[in-house]
């Protein structure tokens, strides 16, 4: 069976394997045969790397959320800035020492270059810290000696072993911050490995690393070069040439320009590293950092703790897109919106064979199943282990043989769902076509629709207990914004006013005070194209006492619509709560 | 310095490690020592694999657009359905064959489980083929033989020899085409190697792997349970116990659970195999099949022809997002809207350095610069051998030091611009400050954004070649829309009509008629919620005469504004042509 592919016309000329220029001899290397049993140290760098990488930065408001997060999540070091680079910076680690936001057991840590006026700024930034990591970074590549430093291999040392002095000197200006210090040999993948490991001992002779003070010799793939292999064996062959090895924190700073982060990060463990910097999700320059999320519950399912809580995904994941403003993709690991969804039949009976395995296994040991080990095929992590759920989605044929239910509501009715609500309302589809059979019309899966997330189409006929009759909202531009709305709440109505940074916010407040507990997960709007009306729809993920809901308004007027898909989600979880108390 | 991490919540106990139930013993492995040195055998699947996982799976004329582009960028195996589980893959399988769309030294490749009604289906589909590889699975993981088919070895290994005969047997009902085969052990990731090689080496005892008919062994990571290196492994021992191995293709189908798919392809790659299923940015089950265009990318930046051309990634990736109805997120290998992008002033210093590296080294050499070795640092390959473009984005700070441009234009504007034009109109913003210097106000950049890409203010005031005055659609619920508008060229005014399978489409039409060549590659669309009027902004990503430029159009009608946002980004283009019309 012959290959028929055929030479290509891309400028393969212009490119020198990253093998011809670095090689690393390690005909004894060890890491294959080795196996993570531990977490790693992690650090991370969401508020420095990530945040250089976004189109806008964070304001200071998100940089916090963001570092009250990773704190939650268990994070005990955290490259909060690169203060000497900008104010921003400067004034937001200022803003954590002055404000006393950093608990005792987390140390920051905040990086410079290696150049005298930017490390005293660096100590000014961290002045009053309990304790902090300052990060000396300088370039040391083959190609930036040549066309950015124009300098040799001395010159590099130089650079680097001036810094360490000059930090040295500077660290007696804050005499009540014990600081500990990381180097890294920047474009450490560009680096013949025994240069670098000459930076790194030079280095070492300045910082002088102790059982007390270890130092943190980090080694970045500052661009990813080569297979994760490769990197592996450099960092096996650092593990071995690193003076002081015991009193060093060997640490890796992966890249995914190759979409091999994950795994030079793995395979760089095994080779002996102790600490991995990341950010969630994989935000970062270019293709982004190493994803701590994934590497985190990719340990969580070897039955190894990371350290980490990440019992709450969605929220993790809600809190780094509004940090970001990025969205993390529907397939990203563990926590994209497509991860535990199966579509086909055959997944689905085997997943469902799978579940019903462990129920018996449960009835037999008389153990409760959320104890037994977790065992489903094409699952490899129970999805509530995560606060997720899985989700069996059933194509759904329409007679017009087009496409499946989002596609006909986007087709007909100009309704683009987010993915979740379209898994969601999947189900509600699927619960119908199991009770009655057969192909679906469009109009049916509209009528399902409606009943299901919007009110009556006829006005006079209520639908749920609570409905929006009015809307007001005033602002004085100050942040805060007035809402009064008309309620019909059940066969009241009440005129009820609420503030809040938007009117999403103020009437959730609103809610709240009806006596829901509410939290805000994703909020999506778009507007109809259909008929050229302009009228926009509005999405919200909500959690009402407890439960997961995806509510859908419908107005001319944006604000309106956010908040009748509040209602909408409000609407059902009473519902649901109203049948649950019937089976009862 | 000591590490403060804590024991998480997280329910470790319900996990076993991977390692505790699968082994493979190899200590003389040899693939960490091999070099990858030619592309392997591509086969894609995002017809089969990849579409099985979307929430709304292609409609046909989706699927033939795959098809071909999958034609044009070189693969040369192509799964393309599952004919004997959907009608529609059935019905698809045959319009390739009918209307003769499938090149002779293209093999189409279809999936069917081991079952004789379904194996008889699919002989039917592939018909009148010129040849065709049938791809016979059956699952064959210890969880599945547990739970699913309650079975014990033996009754696995029935399935797939039964399978394997039916296959031949129904062989005979299709004499004028050429059947190949490819065999998956399902889940092979969950089976233990040992018995994996022996259902391979008992279903090749029926397929029976010649010189000229070649059987492909596929073992799919249907499950992504570990770290690469150990697939890798499980690869290499594998490639030791196969029978007839000259003549069989060893093939990889590794899917991304944890994140590490493309580095165990990769090192599968190394370990022995000779191809590999995936598909394009990595769609797929879950989290995704192995990324197709990381892997050849990566290939091509180590000086490797991968046999596919991606020079136009823009149009791949168009395509395949208009397929797939998914997003390339941000940060994809190679792709994504911000991996050519750097942000940091370091970087892009070094970045410049690079550039003029390079120049002077073509002008020492006599050189094309185009011909040179690449090396530019934080650019692994130069975008432009992908038809992208290299971005500096300099940061802008507003005096209200909240952000930068993207969010002044949201926040004062409402208008949320889709990253790449972020990243476009950053370049104005930046052409205009390095002219002026010192901080931007929020005024200034919103007049810098109407000057660049809307009508003037004053609607006395003409901006640009082109003008729409009125537009008027209709359409029979057919497809088909007709359009009318009336234009302003330049001084004249001018109704033309057009038709199309919308308005933009048609417009388009219109604007080819003016004599330009213009190519569509982005277009969204959102209402501005500020003041309520729900008036909606269009944004367009154009290629007129060769040009890359976007467009703006805002109008009450979503239809408008889209026509709008294209003449936005034509006027562009003809004030661009103007400009360099006068510096010649």
């Amino acid at each position: 069976m012959q290959n028929r592919q055929q030479p290509s016309p891309m400028p393969i000329h212009r490119y020198r394997p990253y093998l011809d220029q670095f090689r690393v001899d390690l005909p004894d290397r060890t890491w294959p045969t080795k196996r993570i049993t531990t977490a790693p140290r992690w650090c991370a760098v969401d508020l420095r790397d990530g945040n250089q990488a976004l189109i806008d930065p964070m304001s200071p408001e998100r940089k916090r959320i963001m570092f009250d997060l990773l704190v939650q999540m268990g994070y005990k070091e955290i490259e909060v800035g690169f203060p000497s680079a900008s104010q921003t910076d400067f004034d937001f680690v200022r803003s954590l020492i002055d404000e006393g936001a950093i608990p005792d057991d987390v140390t920051i840590q905040v990086l410079t270059q290696a150049r005298e006026h930017l490390i005293a700024r660096t100590y000014e930034s961290i002045r009053g810290a309990r304790q902090a990591i300052v990060h000396l970074y300088n370039s040391t590549s083959v190609l930036q000696r040549d066309v950015v430093f124009r300098t040799d291999r001395q010159g590099i040392i130089d650079i680097a072993v001036e810094g360490a002095r000059l930090c040295k000197r500077y660290e007696e200006t804050v005499p009540e911050t014990t600081v500990y210090y990381e180097y890294s040999p920047e474009s450490y993948t560009g680096t013949e490995v025994e240069f670098a490991a000459e930076v790194c001992n030079r280095v070492m002779e300045v910082f002088v690393p102790t059982a007390e003070r270890n130092v943190i010799i980090n080694l970045p793939a500052t661009v990813e070069m080569a297979t994760p292999n490769v990197y592996a064996d450099s960092i096996e062959w650092m593990n071995r040439h690193l003076e002081h090895r015991e009193h060093v924190i060997l640490s890796l700073h992966p890249h995914n320009d190759r979409g091999t982060a994950i795994a030079a990060a793995e395979l760089g463990y095994l080779a002996g590293a102790d600490r991995i910097e990341g950010c969630l999700f994989g935000n970062g320059e270019r293709t982004g950092n190493v994803d701590l999320v994934a590497l985190g519950i990719n340990l969580f399912t070897q039955g190894i703790d990371p350290q980490i809580d990440f019992s709450d995904l969605d929220r993790i994941r809600a809190t780094a897109e509004h940090c970001n403003q990025l969205r993390v993709h529907e397939r990203s690991p563990w926590a994209g919106d497509l991860v535990y969804t199966a579509f086909s039949g055959s997944h689905q009976d085997a997943i469902k064979k799978g579940f019903e395995a462990m129920a018996a296994e449960a009835e037999r040991t008389g153990r409760p199943v959320e104890e037994l080990e977790w065992a489903v095929p094409y699952l490899p992590v129970d999805p509530k282990d995560l606060g997720r759920s899985y989700e069996a989605v059933i194509r759904v044929n329409s007679q017009s043989g087009k496409g499946g239910v989002a596609y006909l509501l986007k087709n007909d009715h100009a309704l683009d769902l987010p993915r979740k609500l379209q898994i969601e309302f999947s189900g509600v589809v699927q619960a119908k076509t199991d009770a009655e059979g057969g192909e679906v019309t469009s109009e049916e899966i509209w009528t399902a629709f409606q009943d299901e997330y919007l009110p009556h189409p006829d006005p006079s006929e209520k639908w749920g207990r609570f409905e929006v009759l009015r809307t007001r909202t005033s602002s004085e531009l100050d942040g805060e914004v007035d809402l009064g709305v008309r309620l019909r709440i059940a066969e009241d109505v009440q005129d009820v006013t609420a503030r809040g940074n938007g009117p999403i916010d103020a009437f959730l407040r609103v809610m709240g005070e009806q006596g829901f507990r509410i939290s805000l997960y994703d909020y999506v709007e778009h507007a109809l194209s259909a008929g050229g009306d302009a009228k926009a729809a509005a999405y919200v993920d909500l959690e009402v006492n407890g439960v997961r809901l995806w509510g859908v308004g419908i107005d001319a007027d944006i604000a309106t619509a956010s908040l009748k898909a509040i209602v909408s989600s409000v609407n059902r979880a009473v519902r649901a709560e109203v049948e649950q108390l019937a089976l009862a």
